[in-house]
């Protein structure tokens, strides 16, 4: 395995070692240079999870983002058949959230407790089982409208206030710290003001949570310079 | 906090705290007895995984099964509004799996690596997602067992091949020793084997797997002792 130090910022450089009887090192910590990357389509979707958490932790990788017409060619190369993925040295993990929770632990913001990770994680959970309601892949253009409507008018404005009441007056949704779960916050919520911007009129609390998750340097940039995409 | 040892079992009374000042302390770590109430209806469904956890770490709970006449008055006195839940001390964690990830650190079986961590997660997701497409309120007969059926005859076919191959000639699907993905197929495949048992005439690998788990001392103890259910 390739070691690297990167002088400039080794903390960047992800998993440590402990190397006791390395002589040649300056300190028991030395820094793999893993080759990371991510699998998803054009998108944000359930990719922009693991995007947001490389921006926050400014380690490199490569967002091979996959056209639509080559998707029938590559699922059956892939493990349970479904994207994002990402691979760590050739090592192969899927499920977003399993990859989003791995970088969030190794880059401090999974929770810095068992039990703010425990709560980070039915954070996470409780946004994504809304998300994963909707019928995204569904082909009859009026049964979509119809059921994304009443997700969005119906079940949103609940979620939305448990949300600001377990939020409360804190600056974070868990703990003293931003976590990955403001970042999935902020991802998810993102994509249900495209499609109801008025959501925005209630629970002024998760939106000011909203503009400062985003006003985090690493995100801002990241946000600047992604491409553009509707979902 | 009461801080108690059991001199019989100190380390099945969970979670250490380091008291390096405390010269009464025999030793550096003090055992906390955590008060653990757990509350779901009286079925395995989404508490059976949280169950197994506390059957294979020995840790003490309250069972608290309600009755569905009583949910409605229940229900809105619950951050979320959604059971499982488990209170430690008084903190109450929801959503199942972020309940079952927290009992599985605690108790070494989510995985000894970060990067084994992932792949647990990834499967147990895999495995909830596939659950999760079930209509379990659907309350139309003929829409219910439709769904059911499609599901079940062609959909589970290639979820429990793809699971297959990940397990490949391996003991346990993660690492070589046993995880909480072992522990979520045992419950999630009963509960199908319920509803389709010729399942079991395919992937011979993942069902002697999950023997493999419900011979495990404290598992079959738990099975042979829980509340009979039909799911």
């Amino acid at each position: 395995m390739l070691l690297l130090y990167d002088l400039d910022d080794p903390l960047r450089l992800g998993t440590t070692l402990n190397h006791p009887g390395n002589n040649m090192l300056h300190s028991e910590k030395i820094f793999t240079m893993l080759n990371y990357k991510l699998t998803y389509f054009n998108m944000r979707g359930r990719g922009e999870i693991i995007r947001y958490l490389f921006a926050y932790s400014g380690i490199k990788y490569e967002d091979n983002r996959i056209e639509w017409a080559d998707w029938p060619n590559i699922k059956p190369t892939i493990p349970f058949g479904k994207v994002p993925i990402l691979e760590i040295d050739g090592v192969i993990i899927h499920q977003s959230l399993a990859i989003a929770r791995y970088l969030a632990k190794e880059n401090g913001v999974a929770g810095k407790t068992p039990l703010e990770q425990a709560l980070v994680d039915a954070i996470v959970d409780t946004i994504d089982d809304f998300m994963s309601m909707f019928p995204w892949a569904e082909k009859d253009h009026d049964v979509k409208k119809r059921a994304f409507n009443d997700l969005l008018t119906n079940v949103a404005p609940g979620l939305l206030q448990d949300l600001e009441n377990f939020l409360g007056n804190k600056n974070w949704l868990v703990g003293e710290s931003v976590t990955w779960a403001d970042f999935y916050w902020d991802v998810c919520s993102t994509t249900l003001l495209s499609l109801k911007s008025d959501l925005e009129d209630s629970n002024p609390k998760l939106w000011v949570l909203k503009r400062r998750v985003q006003a985090l340097p690493a995100v801002a940039a990241w946000i600047q310079q992604r491409p553009k995409t509707s979902l």
